[in-house]
């Protein structure tokens, strides 16, 4: 090991393109899943695929309507009020820059050792906290 | 499409598996430094790695040993206090089972319209939120 490893490699696993308004565990559930229909879901469709609250599910369209990353609308179908969500063009890329971001995370840690190795032999007298 | 979508999919990206002490951004970066160096990490070093201050560091590595996942260790080096910080055996069970949910996520979306399309048709008078 050389005398300073972590000045070569300051921040390798920082992963910052993991945006923060997408990495949200309900968001991304949210997100994959407009993904995956381009043409929009409705509320009542995204709230089963993402197995949401009617408030949870607001709360988080909020915040992904509020950074640009979908679009909600109103409209009506046979005579009833519908919200119909959908992922904006700037929120596909946006969301396909941190899948990458995942890749490598998934990467990273592919090349883990397979056997797990003894703890460091060079700390003397040590003990766990 | 059929009548009650939601039901034959009901928490189809709902990503259980997401542990949410795994799931934080920094967290992420600190396993997956450690997944890569089973011996363990000194404290200066995942500081570097993950570009995170001590007062963050600390925090989120009391959190990852109160949940089992990192075992954190004190000892000497050449005379000086230092800090090893280690994945449990439990932890990296727990960590390739995120990894896991992860490759799903990022095969969900690999499913996605490569070509967006317009939004749905059947909504008559709808507008932007």
């Amino acid at each position: 090991m050389s005398k300073h490893p972590e000045k070569e490699t300051t921040g390798r696993f920082s992963y910052d393109g993991l945006e923060r308004a997408i990495h949200e565990k309900a968001r991304l559930g949210i997100l994959a899943s407009l993904m995956t229909k381009s043409e929009g879901l409705l509320f009542s469709e995204l709230k089963g695929l993402c197995a949401l609250t009617d408030g949870n599910l607001s709360r988080h369209l909020k915040v992904l309507q509020e950074t640009g990353l979908v679009e909600v609308w109103k409209g009506f179908h046979h005579n009833r009020p519908q919200t119909l969500c959908r992922m904006t063009s700037e929120g596909r890329a946006r969301f396909l820059e941190y899948i990458s971001v995942l890749e490598q995370v998934i990467a990273d840690t592919a090349a883990a050792d397979a056997d797990p190795q003894p703890a460091r032999k060079y700390l003397e007298g040590w003990s766990p906290v």
